[in-house]
């Protein structure tokens, strides 16, 4: 159950306040506390087999969320872009032509709206 | 109930796949095709108190979408910073600069990457 831990746990930190509070408590325990299924049953008084139906069903909002509205790999690309133009930008601030640097500014201002 | 009709089409088209086939349709009808929610009731065999509760849902559950993950507002600044590094990075493609127009190429490379 913990072969895609990555991709969920990055799923998690983006959609997770969007599950309910017994799922968010289940998938915490379980991907970020590492707890076995019997434990975290334990621990929040329910039986494993709620733990995990609330685990897959916490798996599938998140993955069907994405799905629909790939808000997660649009910001995921939309890092990897700032990391290029701002590294191609800055060395356009040392130019000796000011307009150059003028626009190399620009785009790093631009760039920095959208960091956050 | 129209009043926020601009920024609840702008949330349906974003979110609107992860509404219910009758919200969708409730939506469609009264914001997009501008039916009264009486004729909507008589179009979809519902009473006219179940087109008012649909279009409620539709509306909370979009608006919870984007508060949680402010998808949608991210993409709107993403599209406008593009705008900005593009009218910045597109003269420097002209300059007599190698090394510049090279750097410029490789910024609107990164921009390109984040269209559609």
């Amino acid at each position: 159950m913990k072969e895609h831990k990555l991709e969920l746990t990055l799923l998690f930190d983006y959609y997770g306040d969007l599950l309910t509070e017994k799922q968010r408590t289940c998938f915490d325990l379980y991907y970020n506390q590492d707890m076995s299924l019997s434990e975290i049953a334990q621990e929040a008084g329910i039986s494993r087999q709620g733990v995990h139906d609330s685990l897959t069903r916490a798996r599938v909002t998140m993955q069907n969320l994405e799905a629909t509205t790939g808000a997660m790999e649009r910001d995921r690309r939309c890092r990897e872009a700032l990391v290029r133009i701002r590294a191609a930008a800055e060395p356009l601030c040392q130019n000796a032509n000011p307009k150059v640097v003028r626009l190399a500014r620009e785009i790093l201002a631009a760039a920095d709206t959208l960091e956050g």
